[in-house]
């Protein structure tokens, strides 16, 4: 990733700070204030990219270059960024951990331009990790152990989100991907079966069934192009085929009615002795209709999920900050309208009972609690920790692991709630830092007169 | 961009074209079915940086040695794909250009396996800065002349989508960015403020304003970190300052009623003898907040557009789609359920009536039709041409006139139609590519017994 990367007044804030000598500690949290409607939690994710990115954090000659010709920086400034590494440390709840509302995800303590600097880069990329993991996690749950297949590279928001997006729909549990740097980049299973226009470009889909499934014993066929049920029957004819049978793994439903289809279709497979040539489904799908064709009991084998889960379709944002904490080892809060932030260095902890989570307080870093710690240190001095790289497989575990533990209703499409509040040191350390910016507002030099 | 960036039955297709000896010449076209509810037109944007990828397309031995391991490639094949470039032409409508649902935005004619290999590539370009481009186009309609900010970067969908998406907002007449990446691969103006967390480092605000505006004279001073009001009047006594004033250009308010406080800043600002010092507002806005604050007289100078601007929140996705239309020189359409495909190569007649656009027609590309025709060759052979690489202050423009010459109501936030046809010739070409379609289904071969 270019360090220009970043918004711009992260390089005047940064200019500004290393003219005033302001290199004292920070620390900044990365939390989402408030839960789209539609989530009972989030699924962190996005941590080891990030953590690769902020080790290899460098400015190119042609970055500074351009910084120069803003008219905003003066020489020594550039000069420094050539030098520029980012050496703090971070802590973070490791990919794949359900969270909730402002429960931190990731802190950052370093000095405050390096953690400034940081904050788009940053930002950016848990976002797009933790929204689509969070929606993916609904599809896969939705979908009550049958697989659910990434399909939305071509619809996710650019490049990187159909990367990193693939990414974290594999972390929060869907089994493949269709696409293939993904796959080559993050070590995901590449999947695929045929488009339309393959069907439409040969003088009959039986032609063409048959070229593709020779060439791929255990193809998917792709039914829909003319007529599903028609299709089908092509393809069990094929698979009879007399002298060359073809071998099909699975036949693809990709519009129309998919429960009363996927019901003919398993019928005409069964009746013909095909039982074991699976149903796939796809088409638009969300958690919903997922949820809807496994209580209809539609004989769908896998899902595959393009748009809706691949740019969260129903709640395209999550509400994240990355906010100052501390600095100079003094808690900032910010007191503008409904937006407290809650200062220092933060810890969540995790209580359960018989193995399954019965809520979380957000307690200071330091501050004995009961329940299972979730944020650990992942990068000392911009290094990242020995045990601290993760997989992607690593990850995958973790999350699922970790919503087994989450109560069924969370896990469930409908809402439900679950405890999480401040522990009384946090809150003792908020009212004073809310007084000490009270203080600071109403001082003798803040605008008497 | 990676060659490898697409969907993996793009090669496994690919692969079986080739061995087929499918290298006849095939027309894709790239439209949007139907647009959300609450677009009245697209922008169609994306194209510059499409064509780029195009003509640069290749892949890396590392992509081949990654493919090899995937068992599905022969050797002969993986060799082929070792001097594959693409070498078909494109038609598009200039970027900037408002489209409506089913117009082609751009059609690829291209031996087959190369059109079709670019799909995933082309439409997840095309789609995110589309998107993006056409959000922003209400925003600006929203501002009524009022200066929009791109603000979005840190929760677009990845850095791409922050990149792409600042581009395209700048087409459709955002007037500058604060992804410092974004603006100096595009040539868009960058711009930012200062953060909250500047204040809350500083001892106090006032100290906090000051430092940065003697570092950078002219500057935007945010006001709402603890106070807004008290904030405008911080910023008011440095202004005035005695020996030593302070030059701002702006406040930025961030948080509450914005109508209220904006309306107070500046009475504060104009008593205080600073009617020159402009208001900018942020935080969370959409076009209906923005188009509420200029109905209501709101004095706010410049809006900063974020989130909902960056990711399409109202609508994060378009239907966008890349079909077959034409092979072997007969015309393609595919017959499930509710997804008619234009067959051929086609174009986009618009009429106008005293400079104003009253209807379009898709036609076919040889069909004589009065109105505008909005779609050109752009890429000849694989290679841009000469004419066809479009600035983006050229796509800005063309957005700006075309738009200029829509129907006021399709402008607005409300919805309103717009009559699109298609012509008699076309239509004609679609019902003979139809029934040929059904007669193949219903041939001897197709499935009988």
């Amino acid at each position: 990733m270019d360090a220009l990367f970043a918004d711009l007044y992260e390089f005047t804030m940064l200019q500004a700070y290393l003219g005033e000598g302001m290199e004292a500690e920070a620390v900044f949290t990365l939390s989402v204030r408030h839960l789209p409607e539609a989530r009972n939690y989030l699924v962190a994710c996005g941590l080891g990219p990030v953590l690769e990115e902020l080790e290899a954090f460098r400015f190119t000659d042609a970055d500074i270059d351009y910084l120069a010709t803003l008219g905003l920086f003066d020489a020594a400034f550039l000069a420094r960024l050539k030098g520029f590494r980012f050496e703090g440390d971070v802590y973070a709840v490791p990919e794949g951990t359900p969270v909730f509302a402002d429960e931190p995800i990731l802190e950052v303590v370093a000095p405050l331009p390096q953690g400034q600097l940081v904050e788009t880069l940053i930002m950016n990329q848990i976002h797009v990790q933790t929204l689509i993991a969070s929606k993916a996690a609904r599809m896969v749950a939705a979908a009550a152990g049958r697989p659910v297949i990434d399909f939305g590279a071509r619809r996710m928001h650019g490049a990187d989100a159909a990367d990193l997006g693939a990414r974290a729909a594999f972390i929060a549990g869907a089994g493949a991907t269709s696409n293939v740097r993904a796959a080559q980049r993050f070590g995901i299973p590449p999947i695929g079966t045929m488009a339309h226009s393959y069907i439409q470009a040969h003088e009959t889909e039986r032609t063409a069934f048959e070229a593709f499934a020779r060439r791929y014993p255990g193809a998917t066929l792709l039914v829909d192009t003319i007529d599903t049920l028609q299709g089908v029957k092509a393809a069990i004819e094929l698979m009879r085929g007399g002298a060359q049978p073809i071998e099909v793994t699975a036949v693809r439903l990709d519009s129309g009615d998919l429960a009363a289809l996927s019901a003919a279709a398993r019928q005409m497979l069964d009746e013909a002795g095909f039982a074991d040539v699976r149903i796939v489904a796809s088409g638009g799908l969300d958690e919903y209709q997922i949820a809807g064709l496994v209580a209809r009991g539609a004989p769908i084998d896998t899902y595959c999920v393009g748009t809706r889960m691949g740019v969260s379709s129903d709640a395209p944002y999550l509400d994240i900050t990355y906010k100052l904490a501390e600095y100079a080892g003094r808690g900032r809060v910010k007191l503008s309208t409904g937006k407290p932030v809650l200062p220092g260095r933060k810890q969540v902890f995790r209580t359960e009972q018989a193995g399954m989570a019965v809520g979380d307080v957000i307690g200071s870093w330091d501050e004995p609690q009961p329940g299972r710690p979730l944020l650990r240190k992942v990068m000392g001095k911009g290094r990242i920790l020995a045990g601290a790289r993760a997989t992607v497989a690593d990850a995958r575990r973790t999350c699922a692991d970790e919503c087994a533990r989450l109560p069924a209703a969370l896990r469930s499409l409908e809402p439900a709630p679950y405890p999480v509040s401040v522990s009384p040191g946090l809150e003792r350390a908020r009212a004073a830092a809310r007084r000490e910016a009270q203080e600071a507002v109403t001082a003798p030099d803040a605008g008497a007169g």
